[in-house]
């Protein structure tokens, strides 16, 4: 599929991350106006509440308070029948309606969607081997469930912010292996992982097949797991991480709906060992994304999506399994994407391995975690045939720790 | 305090779990009737939107949908002044008001409040060191860090059900220490855990102390963690329990708030390390509260509340101490509550000891695990003088996996 013209002509470029083929949803404000559901085009956003006319939903959806939760309780014939509309009112043979239209230079971010639940999954197998060769070692690293299901956790829904919100450096529990007993103190060893979210579009209550579960996921965010390394080391035994991954994630602004990215679907890797058959691969569910991730704008990793072991269907299904209700508006980060070389590794942890072996950055410091003042972006797009599905940069700058908030 | 005295004459007795003194906070309906709030009394429910020209409240709050999230929402405050009314509306000398009150034997009961997240701990010293010793030996039954933070782990609101829900055995991934392989069936070791939850009723938004800790929650419920001991045993390792941990949670129906409480306080264990002093006791948090389990109605175990070693407080610090945003109606299980002895065990898993030495019945038959149609009920109450304040079952019957739901 080539790229589709539109009357926004800053959308027919093979550069923008934002062509009429992507369509990606957003919530925006501009100055002190309220909060409205837009579409990025091009170097703009469609204000879809000017258009709504135009479009087969009941208003009230395009000024759901929630963000784009209204749509997704539609379903997905809704879903396919909203974008098609979308799609007529902005192609080239349209008449153009420039007073839809607000530059993304004019306009604030916000949560794209309101998050129901968080889960975070460890399904990218180079980074749970890179992982798990510096808590375990090489013979232990990946355990022994891991080629068999999908491995996640649930995370902390209230702690998931939009692109651009600034993060506070982490107080916990700290105590190294040589260390005689734990103290207080702001984390050190602070840090990101490069995911993608799924978000689950049409609730469920009950086990639901792959097949199911692909037709439920609604598109996809860019996702930053920031994590307090040195507050996982001492708490993550033996019920997983906590307090370590609850200062934040931070998703992409924009949703890709998962009919964005249809042309970019691929298999998932060759399976080592073969799956029962309710987590077994029934096509290509997986997507070609090239990811990258930068500090202070210096790229300092690129990977791509199609790394993961598990795509987000095989982890919906497996999170159904027991019978688990699933809502709109659940997030599933997909684990951290990291590839096979050394600058595709998506954590600060294992770029630096644990900070033994420190990246060098372009000014020649070398770097092991992340500094207070950084600045983490995280970006991603499909590459077409001269045009790109992007999902727009996922950043956010770290500040230096509270004073000791238990103090006087 | 001695029993206060109601119009509500089988408020007035020692036995009935909700004297005046309780006044717990549920959701009822009657026949086909709407959802409505109320306060168990005696043998009555009060229906409080019938009495709301009495309430120091708007009335919007004792219809709220959600159930009593809109009172917590007025924060600590007001929760006080309301049941101050709720205490002269009800007592003796006021004015008789039959017209406000339902039988509870007409009445169902709903969810008490919606649930935002769920967290559940692993904050009973016994119970942690009885699985801990079955899962890795005797000598790594505590984590090096239990005995420094309460351990916890992030659980699915979505799964969460209120007292009398029929559960569904669960399917998962099994596979025993011998296998070759792991295979797809129903759970064959699913268990309960005897719980406190208690709920979050302010919001905070970065670490807050114990002391402010105690004065956010706003009350407790009775808990049930279902648990699939053999999904749990598979999959747990290293991120903790998902899939074994998702299929219910069952509370209580009745709502008793820490106001309620305030006389039972008592303090944690003697500590075998000193905390770290933002997590350190400040004064009495725990509760003393007789806890007991049923299977079809035979008694299989009892404990008391006060055998926790931190409190909700402390675990409610600890769970803000990354900056994790609180919300209201955010709930916390306390983790299972057993004793030292092997009556006290609140769990099947220790009860039998993992299988191994199975729990004889009245009727001489041994048991280990949960059999389809079983009733496993959950019992609380503190023990007052000349007067109780109880928590109402929480109990649900058990019911045959579904056929295996990905065949045909």
């Amino acid at each position: 599929m080539p790229l589709i013209e539109s009357w926004v002509t800053s959308a027919n470029s093979a550069e923008t991350p934002f062509p009429l083929n992507n369509l990606p949803y957003g919530v925006f404000s501009v100055g002190d106006g309220p909060k409205k559901l837009g579409v990025a085009i091009g170097d703009d956003i469609l204000d879809v509440e000017l258009v709504c006319d135009a479009m087969p939903v009941n208003s009230d959806v395009l000024r759901d308070p929630r963000g784009w939760n209204g749509l997704m309780e539609l379903g997905s014939t809704a879903w396919s029948t909203f974008r098609t509309a979308l799609t007529h009112l902005l192609s080239a043979n349209a008449p153009a309606r420039p007073d839809a239209l607000v530059p993304q230079t004019h306009a604030t971010l916000h949560m794209p969607f309101t998050v129901s639940e968080y889960t975070d999954f460890y399904s990218g197998r180079h980074h749970a081997t890179n992982v798990g060769t510096m808590f375990r070692g090489a013979e232990n690293a990946l355990s022994p469930n891991w080629l068999h299901i999908p491995i996640g956790y649930n995370g902390r829904a209230s702690s998931v912010v939009v692109s651009g919100t600034d993060i506070r450096r982490p107080w916990g529990q700290l105590k190294g292996p040589n260390d005689e007993a734990p103290r207080w103190a702001p984390s050190q060893r602070f840090d990101i992982e490069l995911e993608v979210g799924a978000i689950v579009g049409n609730a469920s209550n009950g086990p639901i097949s792959v097949d199911k579960a692909d037709v439920n996921i609604f598109g996809y965010v860019l996702l930053n797991d920031w994590s307090a390394r040195d507050i996982q080391a001492w708490e993550y035994q033996p019920l997983g991480p906590f307090q370590s991954k609850a200062t934040a994630t931070t998703i992409g602004a924009w949703i890709v709906t998962a009919e964005a990215l249809a042309p970019f679907r691929c298999d998932t890797p060759t399976r080592q060992k073969p799956l029962l058959p309710h987590l077994r691969d029934t096509g290509p569910m997986l997507y070609n994304i090239a990811l990258s991730v930068t500090l202070n704008g210096e790229q300092i990793a690129q990977t791509n999506y199609r790394e993961m072991y598990y795509s987000a269907a095989q982890q919906l299904a497996h999170h159904t399994s027991s019978g688990c209700p699933m809502r709109v508006g659940d997030l599933l980060g997909s684990g951290t994407i990291s590839g096979p070389e050394r600058e595709n590794r998506g954590s600060l942890l294992e770029l630096s391995w644990g900070g033994k072996d420190p990246l060098m950055l372009a000014d020649g410091t070398p770097r092991s975690f992340i500094h207070d003042g950084d600045t983490l972006g995280l970006h991603g797009a499909a590459e077409g045939d001269g045009y790109r599905v992007g999902f727009g940069a996922c950043f956010g700058t770290v500040r230096p720790a509270l004073e000791d908030p238990f103090r006087g």
